[in-house]
């Protein structure tokens, strides 16, 4: 959920037409020898997190990996490569290149299965950063299935009573599909906030709320600190114990669990930056139910909580997807609203790699 | 997590040896209708929640669903039926008797799918509650599955933004084998507490933390309300919009869409209170790669946990199911300490259905 205060001014931000966007992202990653197919997928995944909103996980990951790429650290082009298989699962090999590609091949592969058997999972390993991960949960939404992706990352929250980041801010996101209302999408760090929001935060100098980081005396944090500093973690969702910070942090180890182990790759605790396993899940409806009735009883449910009286201080109450949906309506038609510093840093790295400059 | 502070007190327990325990309750149900199958193991799920110290789930359940039965709620026997079939899925109805009958069918048919296909899913409907979701998805451990469970409940907690309760407490619970460790089991509420912890609250008459509960206007009770007054709601877990109350909120409704709306049972904001619909996973972790490695990296992770340094005032950090485990260990040999209340209860409905007094 966006906050408003984390918002790019728009006199800081350049709006940006998506199409164009999509093009020289993908020129840059070709450039870096990328294969035309996954420089385009990557992009369309990178501008669609732009588009709904998600800015901390949009175009401006394409210089990360770009450099990533340069320095040889990400295996290009890469090869997947199915390690086990079974009629409703299966272990993939992301082969150490760009995450997006095996992430985006396994829900693909994890649809087919449960098309064929009612229930899809992948797991990938050798995997990278996959960016937004309701984009892959999403991708059930137009087969009738509920989608699952999830994907874990290195240390960066505490767990509940300690006071070093063990566990990473490993999201978990869920979509399922409705008739009129929009569909229920959620996309949610196991973390009180992921990574991305410090970072921005101290981009644009606000502080942070109390309760986002801790110190290594476990004394909350409300200047942004630096990315290298280890010397802070952030809180699991729910805060202290009283209030439930056990529980998010053990929804961050259970997606440690299905991504980091149960894949081969390794859990949080063992992960360099960068390194990110994930774990896909597709339920074709049809197999329970008729997907008519599961979509109208659906839209009636996010009808009733659209419903609740809100508290003082809030217009309406919203449901998972809402924000993001109504950004990409408005991003779609206005163009992406891109930090000037961000089209800057794209242009030059374009110019870098001799691509195509097109924003 | 147990707290502290609403434990029952020794002075007010008197411990109870668990094997007669589980035969007293198994002798109301049976003294009420109940085939022995069902009793007993309806029994064996309550006294398992006891022992694992999950007071509010324990057999002080058995005095309401016997009252249930005996006013007709409950179909007893009941019967139950498959709805749908598919290689890795199935609906489940749970004939509208114990939904512990119907949720052990579940989990034991979720593992059966996932030896033959790698993942089993099966939702139920028609269901009642079923008690301390840990148990189905333990239930998958000694097959070297992973086991997943979740169960709906009626509205208890507001929406993130919200001042009324429209989502239940909508539990998940997730468990992974080990080798040496203890198992990862996970078992919470997607509210900041479950509602039974209100009531525990009221019973011992402590005063709750703040967050926990919200009046009419937002603003937070510490008073335990009564169960009837439905001028309150809990917080969904994280709380506040900026400390994370959304996801808890999503959370829950994502609980609902596997487990009311897969299953057509109905989601929250449609239940009666003691409807609940639920639905059960098994994964099957042979299918991805050898369990011999997955339970040693479990182990791994698991011990790196624990030796995250401790925050002031904390021993040392734990891992979920930490806390039961040990309970279980201490309650097996020691027994049972219920409060003399709910013993003296327990004795005077045995002797109202003419069942066996064994506490």
């Amino acid at each position: 959920m966006a906050l408003d205060f984390m918002k790019v001014s728009e006199g800081d931000a350049i709006r940006v037409a998506p199409d164009l966007l999509r093009a020289h992202v993908a020129g840059m990653f070709r450039a870096c020898g990328v294969p035309d197919g996954h420089a385009r997928l990557t992009a369309e995944i990178l501008v669609t997190a732009d588009l709904r909103g998600v800015d901390t996980h949009g175009v401006n990951g394409s210089i990360r990996y770009t450099e990533e790429i340069r320095i040889g650290r990400y295996t290009i082009p890469q090869e997947l490569r199915v390690l086990s298989d079974s009629p409703a699962t299966a272990l993939l090999s992301n082969g150490n290149g760009l995450g997006y590609v095996g992430a985006h091949r396994a829900m693909e592969m994890a649809i087919e299965k449960a098309r064929a058997t009612g229930v899809g999972q992948v797991a990938v390993c050798d995997g990278h950063h996959i960016g937004m991960v309701a984009y892959y949960a999403m991708m059930a939404l137009e087969h009738d299935m509920i989608g699952v992706a999830m994907t874990n990352s290195t240390r960066h929250a505490r767990p509940a009573g300690g006071v070093e980041a063990r566990v990473g801010t490993n999201p978990i996101a869920f979509a399922a599909p409705t008739w009129h209302e929009r569909p229920f999408v959620l996309d949610m760090a196991t973390s009180t906030v992921a990574s991305g929001k410090v970072g921005l935060a101290r981009r644009l100098g606000v502080s942070m709320p109390e309760g986002w980081v801790v110190d290594r005396h476990g004394e909350p944090v409300t200047t942004p600190p630096a990315p290298a500093d280890h010397d802070w973690a952030l809180n699991p969702l729910g805060g202290s114990l009283s209030l439930g910070g056990h529980k998010g942090y053990g929804l961050g180890v259970m997606v440690d669990v299905l991504t980091g182990v149960l894949s081969g790759g390794g859990y949080s605790g063992r992960l360099p930056a960068g390194d990110n396993h994930s774990w896909m899940m597709a339920i074709d409806i049809r197999q329970f139910r008729p997907v008519a009735e599961f979509k109208a009883m659906m839209d009636e449910m996010i009808a009733a909580l659209h419903a609740t009286p809100p508290e003082p201080g809030t217009d309406h109450v919203l449901v998972a997807g809402d924000p993001e949906a109504k950004t990409f309506e408005e991003r779609s038609r206005a163009g992406i609203p891109l930090h000037r510093t961000l089209v800057e840093e794209l242009r030059a790295r374009a110019r870098e790699l001799g691509s195509a400059i097109l924003i």
